[in-house]
């Protein structure tokens, strides 16, 4: 039986999605309560490897049992948040068809990136990245449609990550004005994959869009250098998050 | 010099506003890095006392000092903050008359009680009450008038307060829900002033209609009886959140 899972968790206390050894994960966590219930060694197939400190509130992952087991689909979340620390929490849990794979039937990722633009930051909220300078938002949301195609984003990825084509599909990024709290920003991106560090340095990028130091315009050179040095910084794990993967 | 601060906090971690020997209160902690700066000892008044767990977006406090001092108002917030833990903060400092009084002066108070009704818990949001049951909103929405008005809100007042009166006017007692999340329920109460635990007492008795123990009209016979066994349970505290308070 193959069960898919749809998490939320606050990333602030954990290394990142990925098993790591004798450092707290996500996948890790999730692995040792599913192993203690069905007492043999399960892996986790999750959509994608969230960083160390980025948050989820869509996260999708999925299992395979050999034997139907004891425990009913809608239940597993149940069993596993009794279990799970309260900063991960299993939102849905369900059968899906044998040949569900959570990472390579994902058509698409959305992720924001919230931006508290305001003198002091905030108490309450823990999911965002606390800008205290004015920042030019309308210059900024100028140079998100460079963005959108499909095009090499080796500018935008992270020094120590492998793959083999840094080419990606991205077909949306917008700032989105979150008019719950005043100086809320959101950025709002959705492509068929991202290179490590990707948005957090297309963020960073168009962020000094914002401070005047580039002009929405250079972001097209910026991603023809494929050149790493030519973006700007990754910003903060603190504001990312992996709000939902769309499947067929 | 009569300084206003406009602050933030978590609740989750202190025993409310008010200064109490030994335990970590909002006051205190706001009190004691004050005397430190002044080096005397400040009486902080603060706009609304709230409880153990209970959060703010918008509390009010002003501070007299004799002197003109050394810091300027609008710098107030950089050096608190600097002081203060980060589940505490001073969203905003400024000069204000010297009758400006926090308490006395304000004309209303704006609360929120967030409820979360989903089959499982949040691992992101910490400013919710978790209500996994269904409930019937709609019904929950036609009790809420019966509370609008100048009325005796005795029904609704915890144990232990002391209070003069317990006639209160509620001006404003809605339900939104937040499209930002699935299943996000949000109570807002505007009122001139609030019994201690009246407004998780009000939200803890129409939650009894959602649940269809009780009826909307019988709000009606619940005030009028004027004994806090007539109304339904106390909300924890979690879900409360003092948003803002409106002066002249």
């Amino acid at each position: 039986m193959n069960i898919r899972l749809d998490i939320e968790y606050d990333g602030t206390e954990f290394f990142g999605w990925q098993v790591q050894q004798n450092l707290p994960t996500i996948q890790g966590h999730l692995e040792a309560a599913l192993q203690q219930v069905v007492k043999s060694r399960v892996i986790l197939v999750g959509a994608g490897r969230t960083d160390s400190g980025v948050h989820a509130l869509g996260q999708v992952a999925n299992f395979n049992l050999d034997s139907p087991g004891r425990i009913e689909p809608w239940r597993w979340k149940l069993v596993l948040n009794s279990m799970l620390p309260p900063t991960i929490r299993i939102v849905d849990s369900r059968a899906v068809p044998n040949d569900f794979h959570a990472q390579k039937n994902a058509l698409s990722k959305i992720y924001e990136y919230r931006v508290l633009n305001q003198p002091c930051a905030s108490a309450l909220d823990r999911r965002v990245y606390f800008c205290p300078r004015p920042m030019d938002w309308d210059a900024i949301r100028r140079a998100l449609p460079h963005f959108i195609g499909t095009k090499d984003f080796r500018s935008f990825k992270g020094a120590k990550a492998d793959v083999v084509t840094t080419v990606r599909t991205v077909t949306r990024f917008e700032l989105i004005e979150d008019m719950s709290r005043r100086g809320l920003y959101v950025f709002q991106v959705e492509g068929s994959g991202f290179l490590k560090q990707m948005v957090r340095t297309m963020v960073g990028t168009v962020m000094d869009v914002g401070k005047g130091l580039r002009k929405p315009e250079d972001m097209v050179d910026i991603i023809r250098a494929r050149n790493r040095m030519a973006a700007g910084r990754t910003m903060p794990a603190s504001g990312l998050c992996l709000v939902s993967i769309k499947y067929q």
